[in-house]
């Protein structure tokens, strides 16, 4: 492997410059951290499950007409991805009280909301990314209304479609961050989803029996992490049952398969 | 004076049962609170001055067609309102990075923002009013979404007002807290200004020397907390210089100059 530039390392993941103008490539740490990296630890095997259900998620977004960053899975650990620019806001739907709300708002846990809320939260590690309103992102230039409207418009059909996908493998959609970014031709840009949408951004319960599978495991000290990231990925068809050495490595197990 | 039915006690304010249906009086306490209550004081006079300061504001703020609760004062401390329903939502009008903005978004406090930002806080003691956007106040009917647009828009007239207002009087209009309520006829309603407009939710800084004439005063044990309320008042005309002593006792001061 040529030694490639490192762009930037986050608390889950690190960009290298891609092959080609324009790309990224999106490399998957196991590294997990929890209320603003107050918490900090490692969940074996999550970079290469977040990986593979990103890619899952993406590329069946595509399917419905969201744009995305997404190219293709390159390896085990790694994505390539178009270059963007980030949008400095985290968007988070929410369909069920859970997390941060609960304690903000007064709300119980598993209460379902009267209707779907979207909140935006300044991203902004220093300041714990703070909750915003649109006055704040239009007063300091955030986003433009017209992409707020491309990013709300967008996180509605992508709950619609999460909350559908997860259904169907009897998995509650509690709620979920996402990120956009913006997809430069010369000086005209667009909006497209960025980041990933894997158990670590996501609330998800078990339909039956409200288990949760999800980074609320290791928020909260739960332990069973790495099974519960795998029961999701098994769910979406993307693990053999009794073949979880295989979450380990995906392109032989691909290979056996004869894909 | 009849014994009067008390109907509810804030933390700077009673209200008592008015004389007429649909009436309620008013009483402005000399208690002052900072930090959602955490730190408690007395500020002595400080429920004459709003009391006077307030009616003044209101009743300006009716010659430009905003409709408010306020109908007369009724004695130094009194003043008599029109009942209405309080809308449980605190709008924050800030034109100067000040207060708790500063902390939550790193602004340095005097920064001008870009443009006028407006906020919502829910009103809930026990949450300590917390940050919350329009997708809120839609999700959990708090306010209807015709409601918002009158009251957003009355908002930004009435900081023109008094921005206008104290400007005029050497004072710069930092930011202040509104709330409104919904005045019922039969079964419609709508909105009007309600609660106060005095020092205690506006921040006031002398344009020439930015010292504070307001409750941050108080606040962050700044001292002067009355003089900076007289200052203001003062200002305002409603009171004669080196006549400190007559905010105690406005009705006697306006027999004299025989208003």
């Amino acid at each position: 492997m040529t030694r490639r530039r490192q762009i930037y390392e986050g608390k889950a993941k690190i960009l290298y410059e891609g092959p080609e103008p324009g790309t990224i490539i999106q490399y998957f740490k196991d590294d997990a951290t929890a209320f603003n990296a107050q918490k900090k630890g490692t969940i074996n095997g999550k970079g290469v499950i977040n990986n593979r259900i990103s890619e899952y998620v993406f590329t069946r977004l595509a399917h419905i007409g969201i744009p995305t960053h997404f190219i293709r899975r390159l390896n085990m650990r790694e994505q390539l991805v178009r270059q963007v620019e980030i949008v400095p806001i985290e968007v988070i739907v929410r369909n069920v009280a859970a997390g941060s709300i609960c304690k903000r708002l007064g709300l119980e846990e598993g209460q379902p909301l009267p209707h779907t809320l979207i909140e935006y939260c300044y991203k902004d590690d220093d300041l714990g990314d703070p909750l915003i309103a649109e006055e704040h992102i239009a007063c300091f230039g955030w986003a433009s209304q017209e992409e707020m409207q491309d990013i709300s418009s967008m996180a509605i059909r992508i709950n619609d479609f999460m909350s559908g996908l997860f259904a169907g493998i009897g998995i509650r959609l509690i709620d979920f961050k996402l990120e956009f970014g913006r997809l430069y031709d010369g000086d005209f840009s667009r909006i497209i989803l960025a980041d990933e949408i894997s158990p670590d951004g996501c609330r998800l319960w078990d339909l039956a029996t409200n288990e949760k599978l999800d980074k609320d495991r290791f928020r909260r000290d739960l332990g069973g992490e790495v099974e519960a990231y795998q029961e999701v990925a098994r769910r979406l068809g993307l693990l053999q049952e009794n073949a979880e050495n295989e979450v380990l490595d995906f392109d032989s197990h691909r290979k056996k398969r004869g894909k």
